[in-house]
């Protein structure tokens, strides 16, 4: 086995749920928007063959309306509550094996981890994640991509985890370079741009001051099952903390490629305290 | 969290590739054969709905090419190794996502498990296996499908596992009280039946006597990755010295769910010892 290239670290990079699949479809990817990000991704690899990705993307219209329907979130505490695990587990596992297909087709040579095949959480928490696939898979030059997923919980019975919550936990043994959240908006705004015509763009958050940011953000703007904006800025905070700048930014046509060519601030920096500029 | 219904151990059941996929044919699910079980497993479950499940399955048409082709089981050892890997991971994981979303569309609470994501080897013995989620999920009512699969390999880089490998390391824990292995051929035979008119059919083989078994078996009739029928043996006869009774079936109609019924004897029964009948 190769060892690990110390001198590079991996890049996690989501792909929100919203981006990839039609929200307001069930079961409807948005094929123009993955086949250009899938594209990015390809070329931001040729360009630097060392890069090492960890992707991750979150579930959109595949499983967050049977996640909803069954509410998988609570546990196994309703009667259809593991015929929903298994609709929700099938729900997510599908879009992921058509996002890693299409990367296979581009020439990414990405697989597939299930978080419900290797991660179990304590009441909504991850408390045990097998990690060596991933770890050996980046070290390799694969790419693994891992999704928002319903996992077996040690409370619940049963749970929901976010790839920022993933991304969160794997931070801390894997230590990326940059974490970048790419879905449909800018960034972060102080309101939903698209309610609000006072919403304002944050262009920087540093962390010491998400207490502030917390409380203008205002209402999250695209409530799912594994939260909103509040809640993924309070995981990409988490990651911020351990010296990781992360980055939330729209995937609109370039961004992909021109942030893992090293650009930032294309949308909201998340800024570590040691390098925040004054 | 539910507790596992001592009273009752899971039956394991493996499907062949051979049988669910079409050998000959790249990428091709056998339909027929394959919802003909579905059908079967819902009926069984359906009949004793304490029934607790492990299914597995071979990869058959969709990941053998693709491993023999890049040599995916000798490990990262060639140019195109990475490659065929992430070709082969998804291969065997779009079969596994067909198997799976058949057996929700009838109504049988299944579930992906990629041993990809969960399990390491070592020079091709699994060595680390997170299996957690597996034994939650059977303790829960859900029915987790495991099969083969490319994992990463702590000597070699990647490895192979098959599903009796699997089904060898988890009878451990998971104490079955039956494990079928369902294929295309009625049992074991003396050589291959569709080759030799002297092929006797081996109506049982007692654990001690497998030194004799493996030398009148003849060359293998299925050579592929993971081993053809002498290797499927082997790894049975690993499980009934834990006192488990195997059986190598024919997958016919009517046959799975017989057998899960609890009928014995209509293939190649397995004995441990301790019930070997004289």
């Amino acid at each position: 086995m190769k060892m690990t290239d110390k001198s590079k670290n991996p890049i996690f990079v989501k792909l929100g749920g919203s981006l990839i699949t039609e929200k307001n479809a069930p079961y409807t990817i948005n094929y123009r928007a993955l086949t250009q990000i899938v594209k990015e991704l390809k070329e931001a690899i040729e360009r630097d063959p060392q890069l090492q990705l960890l992707l991750g993307h979150g579930g959109g219209s595949f499983p967050h309306p049977v996640a909803d329907s069954f509410k998988t979130a609570e546990g196994f505490v309703h009667a259809t509550s593991v015929r929903g695990f298994a609709l929700c587990q099938n729900a997510a596992s599908t879009l992921n094996r058509i996002v890693v297909d299409l990367m296979a087709d581009y020439a990414i040579d990405a697989i597939s981890i299930q978080p419900s095949a290797c991660c179990v959480t304590t009441d909504g928490k991850i408390a045990n994640f097998f990690t060596k696939p991933i770890e050996v898979a980046i070290a390799e030059g694969l790419v693994p991509v891992v999704f928002g997923d319903c996992v077996f919980d040690t409370v619940k019975g049963c749970s929901i985890v976010s790839t920022e919550q993933i991304f969160s936990y794997l931070s801390g043994a894997l230590q990326p370079s940059r974490v970048l959240v790419v879905g449909l908006v800018d960034g972060v705004y102080t309101a939903d741009p698209q309610k609000s015509e006072n919403a304002r763009f944050v262009p920087t958050i540093e962390v010491e001051q998400f207490g502030s940011v917390e409380s203008y953000l205002g209402e999250s703007y695209s409530v799912d099952v594994t939260g909103g904006m509040t809640t993924k800025v309070k995981e990409l905070v988490e990651i911020a903390k351990r010296g990781i700048e992360c980055e939330i930014l729209s995937g609109a046509s370039g961004n992909i490629k021109k942030a893992l060519a090293g650009q930032k601030g294309i949308g909201t920096r998340i800024k570590p305290v040691a390098t925040a500029e004054k």
